[in-house]
């Protein structure tokens, strides 16, 4: 059932909307805090760039219960009024922002933004999830035939379902019996009354950390969120575990699922992670650095400049330039008020669109030999755009260099990802693809590369690799069901 | 768990808004035109006054399925963009008006506003009501055992999770199941993808009619909402009665429950529903003005003026004046722009909450002998403040004449009283309340005098009353469960 | 220059918007009383029948000088919010509320909407008026000559650059500098940092009422707004006359214009003025409840029921009753949550516009022959649809009595009229209104009979009128200068 | 008179409000063109970065004349809805973004947002300048005491009052006169209903350029807007030049004023102007670089890291990093989604200001020598700030470079600066503040090493200097005339 109009919502700021793999979701949790919901609120401010849909804040306070909001647009135009975080009382606190989940076919709604809330007889939990349940449709279907009522169209209501019906008495072992039943990516930040739950699933594709504020305890989808609130990283929840946190007796740790090798999403590394967070053990804006020398050394170029996509392209740019010893220009400025309404006026602008984010250097640009770097090429729509803005502005030559390998295949692990025949590289070369974009040369990084560049020297392992890079090589390591259901074809030893 | 802001809230316009019993909801239904929702929300207009708070619709179109709108404040300020309602699509719909549920302690919040929707595995159906289950408490926590998540605080959530758990395969089936299980009043207005179901409580409590629209079928709480769009009135629901609407078959009827003696709501005819609907085939308005009738009959005073409180008071007071003789007049005029959120300056201000809808007509009531005929009193607040300006004015004498016996009880099916110490005749005697309001004389109609004016000619039978005039006699035809459970007590003997 | 939707406007919630003659404005302004803008905030609720677009307060306060707010929509929308009201300190204020005025072509702006402002050498004042200046284009094409830059589309602004211009030094006399050269009809209320004045026009065509309260003055269009601040009535400032008020000074007056016999508006007695104000020493409601009575001495009719048209006929209605001994009922009932733009479902609904407003209580209706009483008839189609819906509801015979005489012409002293040829009484004659109406039968009172009403004991003196009645008479008092130019043709000794 | 809450106004999303110098305006008209409003709206979204708070367009189209919209917040916020730009049509129109005007003591308000209009007895005009005029209070007193009513407390409304009294006929003649009685700095916009018209003081601080698009003629503060709209880079409207423009006769070039040397603003090419734009046949990101190259050989230093403080001194960082070989990296990362109004919680987060905007890339930071480049200190408070977070990070050592002078002197020309004693270098020498800052070495770039980046080789010529660099050196070239009343002191020469 859809619910008309209940929130209105805001356009998206992204640069190029439809060009770009998105992530779906950022969570956060923290506990032992004087007003935990101002924390929250900051968190998820800093964990924006994975959701910027809508956001949600769950808190418990001694005296009068479990307290919520959830809202449409960024944190800051929420999350900021006092009238609204006065509503929010209480030491213990979880949130989310998001993009859109796999459920919502289309149109999100206000109650498909996260946490969920659910009371069982043993009193309320509330959930907030990143990633995506592969097998969502198959357990809703089943729920519903037991008599379970659905409020949204999302994915991770399942969870709260689940943990209604099971048979343990206690929330945590209730939360177990119900991520036993689930497939795919996720990492899960929960609360009861009492206690702070994080979750990663046994591959650990989507990423969570820990932190320790005063007397008090932090979940997060990455360090950065830390930084903003000045707690101190602990270390990154593991793949398979479960903490159970209270101030009372700290951290637990719990193993619910059986032991696998773990596949962290490359992808965070290449995109989706914030620069100044740290993975792994390493700064991702180094990381990103080092994937711009690996590029620089694979697919060297003559060229008189180095110039970003802005933002996502400047850290490899930079190493591209320290590596090619080609100086680092910014060639394309991105307009901060960004916008993607305005009207066309009547006389046709040309790449409209992008005007309204990007403009080129002119000045700069003219007679040039530029290299572009960027992050990832998908669609290839914006690419060819910045490519025609570089050449009116004089350019004499332009060479990409993308700092990921071909995008081939969608992401079903919470990842917002065009359908497979919409994907340049799925249906492209290299070679067809350069000439799609019409440019003097295009480079992507190898697989190998990137696995060098993330810290494995001796590239990928094809017999167990240790990330998660479906999206290039099409091996997925949890198998999708709905979808599969729903048609996909798998890769076939063919390809 | 409260969910913080989610709409903000309107002010109440209703003139006095803690100092009268209050009708909680108003219900509507339609199958056979095009367009459904404009006819629901024409309706729910025309039944605003049983509920101002919030308004929903949800209408059902083959193609696009259920859609839905929930909103707070009035009909008028949210059912009439052309945007909203295009969300609404469909042939078939049904819509709810509310003050508040019993259940939602306090606050109402967006989720709590009816109709309720459930998808079951045969389809989905929503599902409006108006009345109170007195035993919504103690399915819920049964409910919540055998793992249903709960998504509102209203009771009448219970009849949707009922449903999803009956073994019947046929949604009107599994409704019968449920609310067999359900007690307390209730008129229901629920639909499936085809069809449309009417059902009123054994006893009858709450109204509900059955129209006529061209090929199309209505079911209304009140006949005023048939004659705003043109439908005719063919009859009512009978108490006990279950009716399936669809346009093939039309109008099939079914008696799930065993048979009972009726008793309808008698204040319905005092103040709840319009004076231009009608009630047991009479005139509401003509059976007011025959209290004001009876009331002068049994409480006749010598004076120069009748004047009502407006504007529940005016056909009573009509009738008052017609059978003594004195002249009708606008004594106490009401400003049409009703607010009641003014800041008080700092001079204070004597009586502000009344002057904002009310004012005397000074030059009128200087120096004469009126009565005041008022509807009810419930605390006394009103009546007191209307007094002293009336005196200000300069009346010489002030007489009351109330157009129902004392309210001494709280109702506990769909209306909203007060707690029982707060009701003035609940702790006083008549002559005790003259002194409290401190004027010239007060009288009530006896409760026989108001069964003779809705036309039981002998008066009240208390063997067999034939409505429920719970408020006024404490008797009351349906046990209050979960009040009982929360310490509510019972008549006794003695009183 | 037209100001593209600096505020939204609400809808209109009068009852039949194009079928009334309309007051344009309500003024109202006080000085020596602590939070002036809490005072003038309710006298502006009092006066909200008198203008419903939009409302403006301007204060002064001590030190921080002038304050202003000026909002579309009804006063109780507005001027309610803390937030607002502390933005408008002081112990002197002003205020307006307006329905439109006739300089501004079709749509107001929220810059045409009062008190205006005007920044002197020696201070500022601010300024607010009821009325209309019959010859502001002239003044304002004079003045534009000069080099003043309007801010506004308004006639009012016209006298705040007059003063500009003045010789004098002194606020008040720069005023009556203005005021000279401005024709037509006004009631003024302004202020400057430390003096309230009040003016009106030497025909006195639009109301101006003194109060007192506390040691503080108040001025008003109407004594109900005193009531509501329980201020004390002290008399009518006279037709010509200046007030020039300090808490020092008190009340000083001023003759600033050469000396005519007044003509009051006697429109203000029929249908603008709130039926709670004293005009001319009269209750308002006890003139209408006489104008009723000499309706049924000049054109009795036999019938069982008399109805008024809701609200504003019931006064007349319970006069003509009472002088013809049948019985007043409440045939017509009025939906008080009024809307006007419920979007009209497919199969269309007839007179859907009034349904929304008013429904017939058909049970008290039917077989009945009924005597409707109005307040007047301007194009008359609202007054066929009523017809229309009293004679579906079964009724026997219908016979329509008019509590003015036929409105002929426009009026352009401050009310809003429709163009001449609009008017129903401007192309037919009596008999011919009631066979377009198709009633049987449609009298109006004569206009001696009016004049009796309002106290006039020997009727109208045609040589000298005392009463403003051009709607009725075509006899405009004063020439209106800018309309003659616009095309208007006055009435022709033929006529 | 402050007109109360007229619009809400946005939070400013600058990083660091009250640590920059901030320019006031941005100014950008069309002429022959269909929908000249699209155009207008992208060419103010170019130019958001020198006006955030509120946004004015005008346009004229034959037939319904001029029409306009004010609005608070962003250009892509408000002239993005098809609503409003609908209300805006015709070929011709103007626009302007503002941060603040000197006249507005503190709060502006919607009708401090300019474009201004008046209505002249030969038609009316609009006009929107960058700038501000120095001797704009003299003007009003003067203005008011010969009866001007002033709706704004802009100082660019004296224009249009000026114009309406002055004795010339036609529009660019009454618009020199009234130019000639203005002293400062300004950059004018202006249209009447045939001509779109530019105006450069005979200084030419502010920008303005002159571009070509289609048939068409565009003028705008930067050549940035150009680009977005595609339009073709023609010339700098000159000092001291008035072009008047119309499609027939194209543009015609006047000199209303006396001619002197030329100073053009320095500090548009350290800050205001976009890097992407071209002043002086340079592009500003070039400029900028060449500073960090100046910056690095006046002030070497030893150490592993250049990082801008982002946005605005990563150019200068880039050429101090290629000058001294030292490499560049983004030490500091910004969050793209600003705020900053979050609640701080109860445990106070160190700098949380800077915090919600800035974050350390801790990782890359720890135990590194840092040179941090900025582009000027005003207060210091930020700088401090980011120290202490790198520091925080684990650096061993903190140089500041600076890309530009200390900033000692207010600047009285369109540009937002605390008062003098609030700059830092207006009360410490250079080695004070660094201690202020507790740094290890500070260094700002020299006046002379300044002007031999934008192109002066041999440095400031102190006799004549091409450029206003008063902020700097004290030196106005116009003199400050209400401020010298208001009581500022200029430069003594013993300074």
């Amino acid at each position: 059932m859809s619910d008309a109009l209940e929130n209105a919502k805001p356009f998206h700021a992204h640069p190029f909307d439809d060009d770009k793999l998105r992530e779906e979701c950022g969570v956060f949790g923290v506990i032992g805090v004087t007003d935990a919901a101002n924390f929250v609120a900051l968190g998820l401010h800093a964990l924006q760039h994975r959701g910027q849909e809508a956001g949600g804040i769950v808190t418990h306070n001694h005296g009068t219960g479990f307290h919520s909001a959830r809202r449409f647009g960024y944190v800051r135009d929420n999350f900021t009024s006092a009238k609204l975080m006065e509503t929010l009382p209480g030491d213990l606190g979880i949130g989310h922002v998001r993009y859109s989940t796999a459920g919502s076919k289309g149109r999100t709604e206000i109650r498909d933004v996260q946490p969920f809330f659910g009371e069982f007889s043993m009193g309320g939990a509330a959930i907030a999830h990143n990633g995506n349940i592969t097998n969502a449709e198959a357990l809703r279907r089943e729920l519903i035939d037991r008599g379970s009522i659905f409020q949204s169209g999302s994915d991770s209501e399942c969870i709260i379902h689940l943990m209604a019906r099971s048979l343990q008495r206690d929330i945590p072992e209730r939360m177990k019996d119900a991520l036993r039943r689930v497939e795919g990516a996720f990492s899960v930040v929960a609360m009861t009354r009492t206690k702070l739950i994080g979750v990663r699933d046994p591959l650990g594709v989507r990423p969570l950390v820990l932190g320790r504020i005063g007397d008090g305890w932090v979940l997060s989808s990455e360090t950065c969120a830390l930084d903003i609130i000045g707690a101190e990283f602990v270390r990154e929840i593991e793949p398979g575990e479960m903490v159970v946190i209270s101030p009372e007796k700290g951290v637990t740790s719990h193993r619910p699922f059986e032991s696998r090798q773990s596949r962290f999403c490359i992808f965070e590394h290449v995109y989706f992670s914030r620069p100044d967070s740290i993975l792994g053990g390493r700064s991702v804006y180094e990381t990103r650095r080092q994937i711009g020398v690996e590029l620089a050394r694979e697919n060297p170029v003559d060229a008189d400049l180095v110039c970003p996509v802005p933002d996502s392209g400047t850290p490899a740019a930079i190493g591209f330039s320290q590596e090619s010893g080609i100086p680092y220009a910014m060639g394309i400025i991105r307009n901060q008020y960004m916008g993607r309404t305005f009207i066309e006026p009547s006389e046709q602008i040309r790449n409209m669109g992008v005007r309204l984010k990007l403009n080129v250097n002119r000045a700069l640009i003219a007679g040039k030999r530029v290299i572009l770097v960027d992050d990832s090429v998908v669609r290839g729509t914006t690419s060819r755009k910045i490519k025609e803005m570089i050449l009116d502005a004089g350019a004499k030559e332009v060479h990409f260099r993308i700092a990921s390998p071909p995008t081939a295949w969608p992401c079903f692990y919470g990842v917002d990802t065009p359908k497979r025949e919409k994907l340049l590289a799925a249906t492209m070369s290299e070679e067809e693809m350069r000439e799609h974009l019409a440019v003097d040369s295009l480079k992507f990084i190898s697989l190998d590369g990137l696995y060098r560049a993330v810290g494995q020297g001796e590239g990928r392992d094809s017999n167990c690799p240790k990330y998660c890079d479906a999206c290039f090589s099409g091996e997925y390591p949890v198998e999708p069901f709905d979808m599969i259901e729903r048609g996909f074809k798998l890769k076939t030893a063919a390809e």
